[in-house]
């Protein structure tokens, strides 16, 4: 692991997601730029210290090494944006399969260099876009795969929350100081950190492609840097609408992503607060409450859980999907095989900064419409 | 009452309504253009076949030659939209008091002059808006007025409908004939018949003026003359920011009108169909689900409940609020007086034909950002 | 009307209820035991001062000498519990349909009687278990008879609320003293004011009849004299197994009338506090919601609708509905027809009296399992 | 482990805890009775097939001839019913710590007699009432510890699943083949599998001790050996009153979990498969929906959370919290210290087979009031 010190949100949230199965074990980890915090970190969490290193190049470098059947298999990047690019591809070019939080990289250039480096060395690269380990996210995909909900005209998408509704990075609140700082977040701080998500989520339920965007970005709070809410219009290809709003200064929000697709036949909706449930409604029809774990879901989404209807899951489990899946590629890729796995790869890292950057753009030119970058053939 | 025939959906609403409180009785009607209907209709419902004219211009002629202890107080107006501005002009200046259904007139220019006359004639205009007659509605702007929300930040409403999925206009649905007929329903299908309630809602709540408007209209059932869906950026003075979008294609939605409010302070949300309850969030705090009817909700929403807590109230209660309060300025009038009451006036009617106008701009107009006419001092 | 004077509750509901079709009109009463109040009542009701009695007595003698197109037709009861019997036998006698509140009487006995008297007379008697009139329970009794849910199983029904916790009685509070009054209300206050509405719901629903009762009676409050709550077990003829508890001292909860059946093929569920929605589970099949006012309801409880759907509908609404059933048979029967309309009779009466009195006699010998009566051939 | 393997339910989810924090590593284990089950089992595992045992009591022997360093420190049990006692009493005399699954024992006469073991021995004993460790309930005694629902008056609590509607032992699944054989699972089916943790919820949160138990059981399925349903009333020493149910044969239910508590000050609702969520409503207040990890929140719920607000946890959190605690104080007592920690512990056990043997007793002699046993001084 490289990130994920003391104090770190999402490093422990990757750690207890790769804990949960049973498959996998922490060998060894770079978790801060802070020497002091990395060893102590490594201790808590039971590491040999020699292989808590001072510095994810170190890392890197001596893992490498090591005989095969002690080296690391993979490196799970959970540091601030702007260390995403350079860590991955140190790891990607000492051999090391890869695992990275989002967004990609800072911009999108970066992120085109880094999908070509994902593709020369042929290393397995996932994206931890954690929403759609949701077994039901995927149940809303099988609808719309296999038609329950015709064409789809209409998408609305929401992510707010409200935890940066004071400065609080002036008061020295780490996640969200680097969250707020432009070198090391990118161009955006709340499309950056969770509107990607709600983008992501979209596109994974849907496949639909962005076709223009028109983004009304603003920073109501005072001596903040990057813009702490979002408001965003699409067209997508094809034909269907779409709205998605995010913000991190709703009063009252917590991580209320969420999610409405309207097609022809049918409807969906989904709240990542409450996940266990899918809400479906097939023209004329009553709602139905699609509940995890029963027989009448799909085989896709019964694939990705672990306990019985009623026992709820949740988030970690639904992260837990991702590294399983991962880690279902590397071992294939170790054995010499290509797996198609369902998670999310260097691809959708790409979309997600073409989806960043576009909405920087429309944001920066007065909310004019713009077009999304033809990404896929 | 003009308007409201067999068939017809508002009218019966109206008199379900006004008949709530028993504070009035119907006693004239021009229901239809056809007057066979219009006849049949007042045998329903139990009036003197006298009284049951064949045209608004006879009805208000007639009436106003009654002795003033035998002609009607007012009177209801529930046609489609293009009659609205006619029919109320006349009855104005035959010396009556009208309740309008909404939007007011097919064009802000119609409806600025209809103002002039409600102003030359002294007469009571009432709007009826009447979501904005919810007990829960009034709590809502009770707690804005109060303060409990801070300075305004965001604003998302929404109005997602599902009965127009099909073209069922060309099937002679009435309903939707006439809404998509440019030359009943004015230059808007969707916004003018909904999306202006969510304005209005807005409006009404939070006292806040729109600024700009980046409107999306789709049209997205064939052979469709105006737009079924569209998608809202609003920029209100004051720096506030909204979303509003509202829909009539959406599959599975009933009449989903419902609000979000952020402000530095709080939040509240409301939904139409749970109208007995109010979430409102204190920063920091817990959610409170206030509910109609209690002790702790403000004199306001005291005085517009007929129902002890947890019998609930509903749409017909709300509509019959927005009767009672022009009822009491009709009655103050009558007595020489002027009462400032609790609904819609002229003056909303006239923001609204400007809200529509203005969308209708944007979206013809490649959803380019539109000034909002300024209409207050 | 009897009863129903200032400061009356279900006086006032009835009226609201009465209004809002159209249908009749109020035009005599004995409001109140206190004559002033009876007179300001009328007064505030327009009604003719010369048919605003001083009592039901004279009331009934009066309006029977009135010519027959200018006598009241029938008679709506919103006393006390101690004066239905009473009030009621006395109009009958003089000729007059009537409706009356529930419970319908203060003992079984009494019930019984009272159904000699209304079988005697010949006249239409409606019991306003107002529950029973929202057309969502029509559509879960259709469901039940139309083998939905297969054999029943089990029912919870529950009927909690909390404005007695404190002993307002001893303040005045008049609602709380006559219910609270042995005098007046009977041998329950719980049972017979919420716990009879319960289960006159499931009877309603399901066509069940109760075989034994355990009943346990707390009365919670010092210095109350009847019971503010009471959980009951249920045995059903036929082998279901029943929960009915209900309270009126459950702090937070207001009048939350819910009940849940399950079968062998599927599963109900109902909430008063939600009344356009039902739940409805086939076995192995998502939750379904089914809301009023749709296509796919049956014809029994689309009858009962006045707005389409997403337009709530409430309380006031159910309540009429047992007024426009009442009224049809009562026009029926002026016809010289009888019309078998859906609305609680004396037989729900005698039954309804026949739970209070079997639940009273569990509770008070130590909560022995108790025979209900056999009422039915 | 003992107990857990292929197709086992309990043991998959006992692991998926014990996982999830990285505090401890599953080494040995007497998966089956089936040699060739635990043999598979273990390997599934990754463990060192030497410790992988034929038999819990070879398990037992072996592992205590371990090095200390190397012996387990704790052995989970995760069998049938009526292994827990032989089992736990092996581990216990052979010098382990042991966490087990509920209930106990198989009668209350044995569940005393392992409560002697454990005293004797002076070891660790955690029994997993996994539902005591979700955050929300601990925050809900809390409330109660600190008063904010004054004296309790009232505890209804309920546990419906759907799962037994069929007589599915006799296809042979497994999970229902044992709960429901006396031999295995003991006197009850319904009650001690799920109605054991109703009540131990309600006692953890409430600390109010039972006094008298009127329970009606029922097997509606035919060919079944236990009751599938129970319906309980309740009396606690002090006046409280209780409805407990419980049911295997509600058609639709999953794990629904549910209580509701009644104070004089307050209330308190939880739902277990909305797990971080806790309904407060103070008296003449509006409710409050109080959310997992916010700073409102106790330090007591906040010491039991891993994620931030909005960041959904669920029922393997709440199962690796009762883990955490335990091995808590396994780690005290091995430095020679003893931890009052925050676990389900012998006397939970024993409360909690008496609770099923009065509920028996009650049901067995026609549902008489039984005297609970007084346990406590």
């Amino acid at each position: 692991m490289v990130g994920g010190g003391q104090n770190a949100f999402i490093g422990a949230v990757h750690r207890l997601a790769a804990n949960l199965d049973g498959q996998l074990e922490l060998v060894a980890g770079a978790f801060s730029s802070d020497a002091d915090n990395s060893r102590k970190t490594g201790e808590q969490l039971f590491l040999n210290p020699a292989r808590v290193y001072g510095s994810y190049e170190e890392m890197a470098r001596r893992e490498a090494t090591l005989p095969a059947d002690q080296r690391i298999d993979f490196v799970s990047i959970v540091t601030p944006n702007f260390l995403h690019a350079p860590v991955a591809t140190t790891f990607l070019k000492a051999g090391f399969h890869v695992i990275c939080d989002k967004p990609m990289t800072l911009t999108l250039k970066e992120a085109k260099a880094l999908r070509e480096t994902v593709k020369k060395t042929g290393k397995v690269f996932a994206l931890t876009h954690n929403y759609t380990g949701y077994p039901m996210v995927k149940e809303a995909r099988e609808l719309v795969r296999t038609g329950k909900l015709g064409k789809i005209l209409k998408i609305v998408a929401e992510y707010p929350q409200g935890w940066l509704l004071d400065n609080i990075e002036a008061d020295g609140q780490k996640q969200a100081a680097w969250r707020s700082d432009p070198k090391k977040a990118g161009a955006s701080c709340c499309v950056g950190d969770i509107g990607t998500h709600a983008e992501n989520l979209g596109r994974y339920i849907t496949g639909l492609e962005i076709d223009e965007i028109c983004a009304e970005f603003t920073t109501f709070v005072k001596g903040r840097r990057l813009e702490d809410d979002a408001n965003l219009l699409l067209r997508y290809r094809g034909g269907a609408k779409g709205v998605l709003h995010c913000s991190q200064i709703s009063c009252g929000e917590e991580n209320n992503l969420n999610i409405r697709i309207y097609g022809t036949l049918g409807a969906l909706a989904w709240q990542q607060e409450h996940p266990n449930e899918l809400k479906f409604t097939p023209k004329g029809e009553p709602v139905r409450i699609l509940r995890r774990g029963n027989g009448y879901v799909s085989e896709v989404a019964k694939k990705f859980t672990r306990l019985p209807f009623g026992h709820p899951e949740a988030f970690i489990e639904a992260f837990a999907n991702v590294y399983l899946e991962a880690i279902a590629a590397i071992r294939a890729s170790q054995q010499g095989k290509r797996l198609v796995a369902d998670f999310p790869t260097v691809d959708d890292g790409v979309e997600g900064m073409a989806f960043i950057e576009t909405a920087v753009k429309s944001a920066t030119s007065k909310s004019k419409w713009t077009k999304f970058p033809r990404l896929r053939p």
